[in-house]
């Protein structure tokens, strides 16, 4: 007999990772591979990780906390006077914060040009909407495909939202989504509003819980390669230099061109964006899974052209749409369709509608459980005391109002007067079995008296055909005598 | 060993239909007693209620059909130029449509008065309020018990309303609450809206579906003996002639009085009541139950004081109040309320709020389980080929993506190019046991990846471990796992 492989771990966490094959190295050059350097974070093996699966993790752990005890990581020292300086992201820092302030203040001397906000709103939609059909729809979740010119169109006013290379952000989100809300989280939703918003892009990150993603297929791709290799420059001439330029041109608005077309341009993307990981974690509905943090927000969306359904997002990422329904705002899925009925992308992919429907259902019933459990429906059948028939009719002399109904002792002395069929019948049923007379037999009991008569039960009658679902029995009871009759 | 009684269904039937005990006779006096005569709808005994019980119905059915073979009572004959009077309950038809008929024609010619439109406005609610509050929530369903006084205003304002007396209206009430949407329900719903509406009163009905209920607590009440015993004079005093001397005496308008005052405001309170028989079974929501046609809707309330919320009254007849919700009208609730403040009301019943809210719950669960059922959840297990794990290993061989989760089999062909987590990981599982590197080993899968795995399922590997509900098993493994531990 032979005997099937199990899938071997290390490998498949090395497929995962993409160190399974040899992979193009892609570093920006010169300043800007300094500055940017995400390399601290990558340098991981497959072995690690695989190590790092459910059966290995422990083990990890307490090593990784020996380890970091005796010399600790920058991330693990305490903020001091003297080391806040390297706790600090100072590329990051600048580029989300210094410059965008200094842009903000010059807003006092700088006059503002209608045509200079024309151009800036129109950057902000094209560098936006790189950011949302190009960096994350098609590059780190492949949803779609797209041809070189769409390709070229969103690396460069992609850049020009300054949120780093398509291969640094694509990493990153892939990253996100393996690891939402964990430790490995870039942007861990867990620990806190302002940290999954900017906190963490702000100070340096904790190597301990390094991670890695495949994407070889963002460095197969050359217009991903020169994007990262030159980054530093392109980004500052999409972000400021072109809109200087154009401003100063044609409206001679230089110094405009460059505070409201290009800072403050780039500040509204980067916020934006920085919403999908804040915002969107934390504001809104949950219809599809609500063990993560992701959610669904209008709201979000409408900052983000569309990235704000973030609880289907996370479910279903590989779908070119983030929304499905018609009230909903999600501008980049239509520019995606639309550029798909020109030829210009192909290959969008979708989840079946049968497992966008199964993940509400499911949520919707587990929200259901979770109500039912408020709420008292009899002691459990296993919980209650057994007596036997004699017990019983010992019991029932002493005691007004025990009634068998299935097999099940209810004390419903409590209920005689509430009763709305009149005190007489449950008066003539005590000590006695009622199983048929209560079951159709007199009167076809509502759903809610099946419910009041479990809140009753007190004892099971020994060896008797017990049916804890009166309510059913009932049901089948009428269907079995019933059947073509109607009384 | 003793043995337990079972209720004598014959005994109980007896108590329900009130034939178990002496019970007062009460026959409206003179010609009104003729007319009315219900008498043939309820001469039926205990025993012939208790054969009509599940166990005899069918074998009743057959006699009565070949009973009415031979003679058959003018209902079950067909209408001609012949029996067309025979058919018709002639008393019904002058009361609700030949006399508000030609109240509606006077109109042409008879002046409106304002004084005499409020003074028609205030009996409309003091006799609308009268059959709500009184014939209806107080003797129906003794939803609550009151004084004397309060008791007096109903019957005598009740009356006005001109829809029989207490006695009888209660009595037929309560055979609608017992054999709701069968042919012993009076106004039954489903022999459609007209029929629900009014045709039901205004033909003979076929003493083949007559049923009796337990009214002795009517009759034991001298207001309902009185009012009963001389209905026609009483409710010709309060419905038409009462009216008709206040407006002649204080402003002179005697005819005015009788039409608006008189006549239309009768007809206007006769058609809301009517439409609590058609309307709310036919047109709202069913939070409750959707086994029968009530149904809650706003409107159906606004017509008629509150008795909209007509599926919540069906599953609790006897709660005071017909809206719980603070946005739902019912001031039938409010004026039972109030007058219980002043000790002109006590008693009042209500049911549990937990009984309540299982009934939306379950009905919630009814809808989403039929929601369910319009999906693919994969075949389920017992439905699968069993493969011998030589039988996977030789398929293996011939075909690709076959893959071992939790002991099924699932053919993943077709989602390899689809897999939002790439094509190597699910082709590197391809003849193998991926149950561990599935489950969590390389990456925790959300609901909708279990989801979609279960659609994919093609056969059960014989004598493996096998669970079908791969989400749950995930969720032990990590949680056995992972415990205090966060990767
Ligand atoms: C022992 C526990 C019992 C409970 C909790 C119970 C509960 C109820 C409830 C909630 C109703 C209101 C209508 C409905 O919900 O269907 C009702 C009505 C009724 N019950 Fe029961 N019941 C019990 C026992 C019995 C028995 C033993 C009999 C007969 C022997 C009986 C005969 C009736 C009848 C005839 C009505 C109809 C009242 C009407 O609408 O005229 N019940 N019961
Ligand atoms: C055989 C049936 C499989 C199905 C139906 C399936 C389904 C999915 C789905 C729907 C996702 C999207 C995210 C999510 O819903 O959680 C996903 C992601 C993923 N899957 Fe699978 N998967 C399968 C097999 C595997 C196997 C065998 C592995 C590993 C050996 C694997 C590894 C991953 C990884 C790493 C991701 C994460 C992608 C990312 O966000 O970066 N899958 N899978
Ligand atoms: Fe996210
Ligand atoms: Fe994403
Ligand atoms: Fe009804
Ligand atoms: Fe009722």
């Amino acid at each position: 007999m032979s005997s099937i492989d199990i899938v071997d771990l290390t490998a498949v966490s090395a497929i995962a990772a993409g160190t399974n094959k040899p992979s193009r190295r892609v570093v920006a050059s010169g300043i800007g591979g300094k500055l940017m350097g995400s390399k601290e974070m990558t340098t991981v093996t497959a072995e690690q990780l695989a190590q790092d699966s459910i059966n290995a993790l422990l083990a990890k752990d307490r090593a990784d906390r020996l380890k970091y005890s005796k010399s600790k990581h920058i991330s693990e020292q305490p903020w001091t006077l003297s080391n806040w300086h390297d706790h600090i992201n100072w590329l990051n820092l600048i580029l989300v914060v210094f410059i965008p302030l200094s842009g903000f203040l010059s807003t006092i001397w700088v006059p503002v040009h209608s045509k200079t906000l024309i151009l800036g709103f129109s950057l902000y939609v094209m560098s936006g909407l790189s950011i949302t059909a190009g960096y994350h729809r098609l590059w780190s979740h492949k949803a779609y495909q797209a041809r070189d010119p769409v390709k070229l169109i969103y690396a460069l006013f992609g850049a020009g939202a300054v949120e780093g290379s398509i291969k640094w952000w694509g990493h990153s989100h892939r990253i996100h989504h393996r690891y939402t809300d964990t430790n490995r989280d870039p942007y861990d939703a867990r620990k806190g509003f302002w940290y999954s918003h900017m906190g963490w892009m702000l100070q340096k990150p904790n190597p301990r819980y390094r991670a890695r993603a495949d994407i070889s297929d963002l460095t197969d791709d050359w217009i991903v390669r020169v994007q990262h290799r030159h980054y530093i420059p392109i980004m500052l001439f999409m972000a400021l230099i072109l809109p200087t330029i154009i401003s100063g041109y044609f409206w001679n608005d230089y110094l405009g061109g460059f505070v409201y077309a290009g800072i403050l341009k780039y500040f509204v993307i980067q916020q934006a964006t920085f919403c999908i990981n804040s915002v969107a974690h934390w504001i809104g509905v949950q219809p599809f899974d609500d063990r993560r943090t992701p959610r669904d927000h209008f709201l979000t969306a409408l900052l983000t052209f569309g990235e704000g359904y973030h609880n289907f997002h996370h479910e279903f990422p590989s779908d070119y749409r983030n929304a499905l329904k018609w009230y909903q705002y999600d501008p980049t899925k239509h520019v995606i369709y639309l550029s798909s009925l020109v030829g210009l992308s192909y290959n969008l992919k979708t989840f079946s509608q049968n497992a966008i429907e199964q993940g509400i259902l499911q949520q919707k019933q587990k929200k259901l459980d979770a109500e039912k459990l408020k709420l008292n429906w009899g002691t459990p059948l296993n919980e209650l005391p057994v007596w036997t028939k004699d017990e019983f009719f010992q019991r029932s002399k002493e005691q007004k109002g025990l009634v068998i109904i299935s097999g099940i002792v209810h004390d419903v002395a409590n209920f005689i007067a509430e009763h709305p069929g009149g005190q007489p019948l449950i008066k003539a049923s005590s000590g006695k079995d009622a199983t048929t007379a209560f079951n159709g037999g007199v009167y076809i009991h509502s759903n809610a008296a099946h419910n009041l008569l479990a809140t009753m039960r007190v004892a099971v009658i020994k060896d008797a055909v017990v049916n804890g679902n009166t309510y059913n029995l009932q049901m089948e009871t009428l269907r079995k005598k019933n059947k073509s009759l109607d009384y």
